[in-house]
């Protein structure tokens, strides 16, 4: 007999990226990003007080949401916190979903969706998408109370026009939310933030893991009109972002300038990795995001040889991702032991 | 129109205590520790370098689990780490509720159960308390996936005997999850870990937020058979804790010195405070907790009052608790500016 319900009980759970320990190890799997996060973070960190630790937080965490408003050019009301990005994943599920109110998205993509829709026991549309990764014209027409497109999309890479998001919005105005997850968008050419003026429907999901180096941290946020937010903070848990991680993430946001070079690093070894990979016969996209997907028959092979020599990438062992590798674009020094490895493997 | 599910367009959502700033103000509204965690928190939050921020945290926290499971005499695998106490309430309605498997509990109590109830879409039982605060024999007979028991309970600062709920664990058997909360287990003089070895149907909530003075940290851990905590493990969001949190936790637990220590000034002021509200005619029963609930006729009207001399404690204008207030043990000298405060006020 199991206490749980009947569709824990079924449910695997995520399964999050192997993390290896030691120095030695190049570590390309999770698409944490190479470079610390600014100087500012850890000074911040350091001066948190035991009286702080002491009293409960703001509960909101007015502080950080000012600072992104200003960021952003929105007011604060139109910013939520959360305990990392998947966070606003399940206060979404929990807020919209149910047995009788299903979620969309399209395939491939983050490996979670499917796994909170069993968690909320909610029926999931998965469409394919389009040539090239395009928006898959069937998305407007799901019958869906929430439709997730994730753009940048994970594992593709690939990016959809924030314009071509707007018009989905507008499709679905008065009939689903459309949350766009922005995880990766740092190292995209644009975004969707101006769509939140325009449309009652439109959550962005936004993470500090990746451009701004706090995937440790646990903090993201949502954007969206005041409606949305004030429902969303009836979901999310009354304490959900602490003392330490507020004032972190608020350095790392007021400090623009470091962000920027950071990314700005990151995008110009994604250029150079791509092209290395290309040179080795990998099939590799241009990517919108800290990562690159590249394409090669042998990839599970490859893989596991990669992993001999204590460098780790990420491998889907699925439907259409069997012959790629996933593959976190790492400081020079790493991509270029991946790259030789590579040489290695392929030659053998 | 509404996006929102029509359970979460209804809700409230959870009021959470005033949290007034300043210096001059004396705060015993949210049973906060008054003393500062053991400095060796903020040696621990200090020593996190930017490389941990970077990469991902443990996902399931082991370093805390190891250490915790050390202090309670269990294995790492009896424990889960969550991001506050009420993230473990939240996974465990999500994993044991929906609308066909309601939730019980003995009221008055913790006012968040309800708002996650109807957050979750699941009825909920309350069962009155029996005489002086006992369990209530109509809690083992409720047909419910989860009963819920705050001990010692809040708001009423009493306490029921750990062999009395090893008796409803064994009634529900097969039936029912008996969830403990323990929040402020700490400041009680027995506890019910020793359940977990005995009944596959027990999870105990433990918080750092008030015997160890983090409320500021969000962090705390539930306690069960290992069978159970893969279970809720499946529910919980796949990184809930981070770097920064784990290590600070762990080296709280693993001062298990400083821990008594505060907490027995803790429950030394508790006595003195009790005594002087009793001089004063409150009638307030013997606390098991950092707080006290003391009855008097004129309770809001006191309540105002110490408002305006910026004393705030926690009044609560609802059935049963309009003659009483909920005041925190604070320090020695806020507790003696409190009681010199009412003394004023009675007088008048």
């Amino acid at each position: 007999m199991s206490y749980f319900r009947e569709n824990i009980e079924k449910a695997q759970g995520y399964t999050p990226g192997f993390q290896p320990a030691g120095d030695e190890v190049v570590k390309l799997n999770t698409n944490e990003n190479p470079y610390p996060a600014s100087p500012k973070v850890l000074e911040a960190v350091r001066g948190v007080s035991a009286e702080q630790l002491r009293r409960y937080p703001e509960p909101l965490g007015d502080e950080f949401r000012k600072a992104a408003g200003e960021v952003l050019g929105l007011s604060a009301d139109n910013i939520i916190c959360i305990n990392g990005g998947d966070e606003l994943l399940t206060i979404c599920f929990r807020a919209f979903c149910d047995e009788s109110r299903p979620v969309a998205y399209p395939v491939p993509t983050y490996s979670l969706y499917p796994v909170l829709a069993q968690i909320q026991n909610c029926q999931r549309v998965e469409v394919g998408f389009g040539a090239d990764f395009g928006l898959p014209a069937g998305l407007a027409n799901t019958y869906s109370a929430l439709t997730i497109v994730c753009n940048p999309n994970a594992p593709t890479a690939t990016f959809i026009h924030p314009e071509e998001l707007g018009r989905l919005a507008k499709k679905l105005e008065g009939k689903s939310i459309l949350l766009i997850d922005e995880a990766y968008v740092d190292f995209a050419e644009a975004d969707c933030v101006g769509l939140v003026k325009d449309f009652d429907n439109v959550i962005i999901l936004r993470s500090m893991s990746k451009g701004y180096s706090l995937a440790g941290l646990r903090f993201g946020y949502g954007i969206a009109c005041q409606e949305l937010i004030t429902g969303l903070m009836k979901v999310k848990d009354s304490y959900n972002v602490d003392a330490i991680s507020i004032a972190a993430a608020r350095a790392a946001i007021n400090d623009q300038d470091y962000f920027k070079k950071n990314v700005a690093k990151v995008k110009s070894e994604r250029t150079r990795l791509a092209e290395e990979l290309r040179k080795l016969d990998f099939v590799v996209r241009d990517s919108h995001t800290n990562f690159v997907l590249a394409r090669l028959e042998d990839a599970g092979q490859i893989y596991r040889k990669l992993i001999e020599r204590k460098i780790y990438v990420r491998y889907f062992n699925q439907q259409g991702m069997a012959d790629k590798l996933r593959i976190t674009v790492g400081t020079k020094e790493q991509n270029d032991k991946l790259i030789g490895a590579l040489k290695e493997i392929i030659s053998q």
